[in-house]
């Protein structure tokens, strides 16, 4: 088969590999159905973060199960699955806490970029459908397999609560899923914060009430204007990076949450300063399996349609192109058809 | 009357200063029962904290209220009260929503170490006892006024709840009344760290279940084996250095909670190292207004005895011993008598 591998800062390449296998008794084998570019491919692709060589890439994934290794039971061939960006067996005591994203079996996921792939762990990374979904549910059912499960966890690690005033930063797919997000756990107020005109629409779209265009200082001025001087209950971190977390920090009320989603590049956060704010701290990589269920019932439903993040539709071949309409900001999202 | 002044490192006089007078009409005076030195005092006295000229010191008092102002309605001249260390109006949004020690009127005290003090929002800040307490009570009372609220806010902070394994970072009397508050939660198991006798000895009285002396990567690592590999469900820092509060996160299960309650001094937190450990982070001045009912009741039915950190009782006007003791580990905490 082919599949994405990334040489260097701008240089992906659509090239022959080998075949995934079944390695491990645990692992499974996909036909994917879609896949995408996310954001965090973009730090190496932009050479802000250092590879190793060539690197294979894509960590989202969706699709028809051909292979099971020996022990897996509960996942089976024929079935479409949903997955995410990290494996789990789902039986560690983090697993069990709810922190599947740590558990001690975790493998980030890679290689997903391609038309077939092999996910260890299966029976604890999978979720099954309750039968093959129509074509048109596939990208909300590939979103769940990491920015949506991002965005819901930043929403769920932020202490969103019905009523809550609520501030997202970041006008990524991720930030924009925290929308929807914190729309459906009730929030009263969503504040997307975002200069980009077709982001903010999406973000009206799924549920925010008001958007603030300010950055650094004065964005965060403009948030305390907007909630009377005292700040918001709960705020979405999805950028990762130093300027969007302080935003983040000190837009919120003294009590109240950030969470903050996004790998961290080049933040040092000054515990003298975070003392005084006063704010609970929650973040990592998302937790995506603990919420699959209930995202993939969500979207069965009609309830969400997070597929609209994607707004470019490319063959599988064409992947150089997708990172690069969302390195130009040209697309929020790109799904890949193999 | 005389009180106490830090002139610079190691020099504290008790020399002659104003008699505190009604300034505003929500401030009340106190004659006080009782003061103490506080770890943060050693700070400034060791040089480690600037300092602006010669600083009156004190933040932790009760007593008998002398004199109200005009706008003082509900506590009265000759009540038994006891005071958090930062004043707060408890009408305000940040202390309707718990965070007193953020409240917009916050004044950090200082001057307590002195026979008279003015306490400015008197009525948001002070809780009477019912009736003028027991001398023998007066420690523990005095205790509730920082280093026990303080502990407290630590157990609350770390989300101790029954059953949970808690380690506590520290032995000062923070520490030491952090685990006495993590026992009251109902915590399963309790790991104080610590490497001094008297206060392991303390910390047992308190309810520590476990004590481990080793500090550092030997410290996680000792807590690593002490819950299977997992790490603690809450771990209080209650030093305020780097090296506490790195011990206190990776001491701390993926999903787990961290709070620190001391100011930091020197504490960088590397955001992406942070993000991976999964943990909930949350502390600051700790918002004692809110437990003070709460702890005065406890205190006053004898279900805890907090003043058991004065382990050193001297007359006022010998606070310069007082300092000295508690740099020297020789006290736990310097209980003062006007």
């Amino acid at each position: 088969m082919k599949g994405t591998v990334l040489y260097g800062p701008g240089d992906i390449r659509f090239e022959d590999r080998e075949d995934p296998k079944i390695a491990a008794p645990t692992d499974a084998i996909l036909r994917l159905s879609a896949t995408c570019v996310c954001g965090s491919d973009l730090w190496p692709y932009r050479g802000l973060q250092p590879i190793d060589g060539p690197t294979p890439m894509g960590h989202e994934y969706c699709g028809i199960v051909e292979e099971v290794g020996s022990a897996v039971k509960f996942i089976k061939p024929g079935q479409f699955v949903v997955g995410s960006f990290a494996t789990s067996d789902n039986t560690c005591p983090h697993c069990l806490y709810g922190y599947q994203s740590s558990c001690m079996h975790r493998e980030f996921m890679l290689r997903a970029q391609a038309p077939f792939l092999r996910v260890p762990q299966a029976e604890g990374t999978l979720v099954a459908t309750p039968g093959v979904p129509s074509k048109d549910l596939v990208p909300s059912l590939l979103a769940a397999s990491d920015v949506l499960g991002t965005g819901w966890f930043a929403a769920d690690a932020a202490n969103v609560k019905s009523g809550g005033t609520v501030v997202v930063v970041g006008d990524g797919a991720v930030g924009l899923l925290g929308v929807l997000s914190a729309k459906q756990m009730g929030a009263g107020r969503i504040i997307a914060m975002s200069r980009h005109e077709k982001r903010q629409k999406l973000a009206r779209e799924f549920g925010a009430t008001d958007i603030v265009t300010e950055r650094g200082d004065e964005g965060i001025a403009r948030i305390k204007d907007l909630t009377k001087g005292i700040g918001a209950d709960s705020v979405l971190e999805c950028v990762g990076t130093k300027e969007s977390m302080m935003q983040a920090i000190h837009s919120t009320r003294p009590g109240g949450y950030v969470s903050y989603v996004g790998v961290p590049h080049g933040v040092e956060l000054d515990g003298q300063q975070l003392f005084f704010t006063h704010v609970h701290l929650h973040g990592g990589p998302a937790p995506v399996r603990r919420f699959l269920p209930k995202l993939i019932d969500l979207i069965l439903n009609g309830a969400i349609n997070p597929g609209k993040v994607f707004d470019l539709a490319l063959p599988l071949d064409q992947v150089a192109e997708g990172y690069r309409a969302m390195d130009e900001r040209r697309a929020i999202k790109a799904l890949l058809r193999p």
